[in-house]
């Protein structure tokens, strides 16, 4: 493949994989052999091109400065079943680069220990707040960012394959966990953010996803640029 | 969609639909919200890529001015269960470039009656004439160009439903309506047009498809051209 | 077609024909009526592109003069059941380039007389060797280019229809045909070529396939230069 192209772009994720951590460990097996530039376009750990361009979006609209910025990664219910990478990689992200952070979800729905553990960390150096929470109410307060996001939960791949009927009947039990007109209320006019596609009338309502704060289409054409800019980057020179 | 790309191609037709103009009023739709140029691949009221298509070769052998010209537009059967996009650009660009066009088609396949009216007002505007009738020999005497195609009758869609075994069994009736070599002696020494795939044996006989008045290939390459250069006209400033 | 595209390459090979030589056949029809060139990306008879890449791979290390140097084509086991082009190809053009060529198979996998007559007269012309053997050890000893690989026998289509099952019985039954690290000792030090994918295991042993005699996946990236240079040499004055 090395010799066919000047880059690998490389997805997978949910039932692709059989278990977490999978996704990223074949990723890094092509890294190890190619001998051009592995991308990820996705995969169970992280989406780094998805990070980006939701930082470019957040600096059109915040300023270049996140510091004192509050974005709150929120999970919502819904059918989809997502993989961890859009929200481990933005929470990863904005803590870096010194946003302060709530991460709400109901209980059970536990990611990455060592993510969170980076993002302490991050928030540490930035000398910003990263902090946990399953209260919306508490976690909507204030809030210049919301971001609502379906994800599994830690239990979601049993016996080597992704439990898609257990984790759809489990995330549906949680109806409140919607960004709706009311919770809006308690922000700060918050910029609505998504990696897309959006579930709407689970993640949030219709009438956020396509109101005066969303900013989830500009997001979305960020993609196009923040992988133009990575491609340039990683094999401009070949 | 704007965001990602310079001009959004739709094609809808045939059982993607579930009534005539539902691709319409879709592609209207999209036209609606896009800010990029929509751009019709065929879809169940018109085929604009394939009327200039059309005249682009007739105006190769007829010459710039169609006045005096005549233009037979004739039902085919067979198998297809055609939309009637193809047919009705023909009868509405032939009519505006001052063509004079007998439409002939067995009774109970009337086209639309807007654009019937339109083609009638074209001729007029036009100075030249537009005809409808359900008599093959009549119509085939003089013509200066044949354009045998199938297409369904106005009873196609039912319940929200193409009824194509229906409209199978009820054209497969019709199996005199053939352009063959005994009515192609009734003509002008007509060039025969097609938009494409033809149905050999059923619109048309393999002799005349094949034959030295056919310019059936050259119309379809001119779908090259006319689509580049709508392209151009549309997009070449973006 | 030959109006759309500036040349038409076409593949057709294993179960999408019913006889040996109907791909063939079908490749000179479409050459018969195009006006745009015809390019075999592989057919039943011969492939040509891979026949360049491999010539290409071994120039780079055998140097240009291919005299006096000794190529063996030695049929590998396996279920992949293989048309016989890659192998003929290598055949007609090694012979043809003046390498003497030892061809190898168990009895019953005769290739097409035809072929073996066209390379006896090319060894005959370049005063190279061209020889058949059933004998696997002798075939070995002094080789320097080993290009295991599995074909069908010339019973392998049968009624119309490529007996798939009925090869692998047949093909599975010659365990020992597979070039291992055994009859590597009884070669010059000899370069490991294959058309790909090869099958290890069956075909070779994954230690030679991956080892530092082998030069498949240069070759691989041959094909890449030599179909760009058909394409240069072919369309390059369209």
């Amino acid at each position: 493949m090395s010799r066919y192209a000047c880059g690998i772009g490389i997805r997978i994720l949910e039932d692709k994989i059989s278990a977490y951590g999978e996704g990223e460990a074949f990723l890094r097996e092509y890294a190890k052999w190619a001998t051009v530039p592995i991308i990820s376009m996705a995969h169970d750990k992280y989406h780094p091109c998805q990070g980006l361009a939701d930082a470019m979006g957040l600096r059109a609209h915040l300023g270049r400065d996140f510091r004192g910025k509050r974005l709150l990664q929120v999970w919502g219910h819904g059918a989809l079943v997502r993989s961890w990478c859009s929200v481990q990689e933005s929470l990863l992200i904005n803590t870096r680069l010194g946003m302060d952070v709530t991460l709400c979800y109901p209980e059970g729905y536990d990611l990455a220990p060592e993510v969170i553990a980076a993002c302490e960390e991050n928030a540490r150096r930035a000398g910003s707040r990263f902090e946990i929470t399953h209260d919306q109410k508490k976690a909507y307060e204030g809030a210049d960012v919301v971001y609502s996001r379906n994800w599994m939960s830690p239990q979601a791949y049993k016996e080597g394959q992704l439990d898609k009927k257990g984790e759809i009947e489990r995330a549906m039990e949680y109806g409140d966990w919607i960004y709706d007109r009311e919770k809006m209320a308690l922000t700060n006019d918050a910029l609505f953010i998504h990696p897309m596609p959006v579930d709407r009338g689970h993640e949030v309502t219709d009438e956020i996803a396509s109101g005066p704060h969303s900013i989830i289409y500009e997001v979305a054409e960020n993609r196009l640029h923040v992988q133009k800019a990575i491609m340039a980057f990683t094999m401009g020179e070949i």
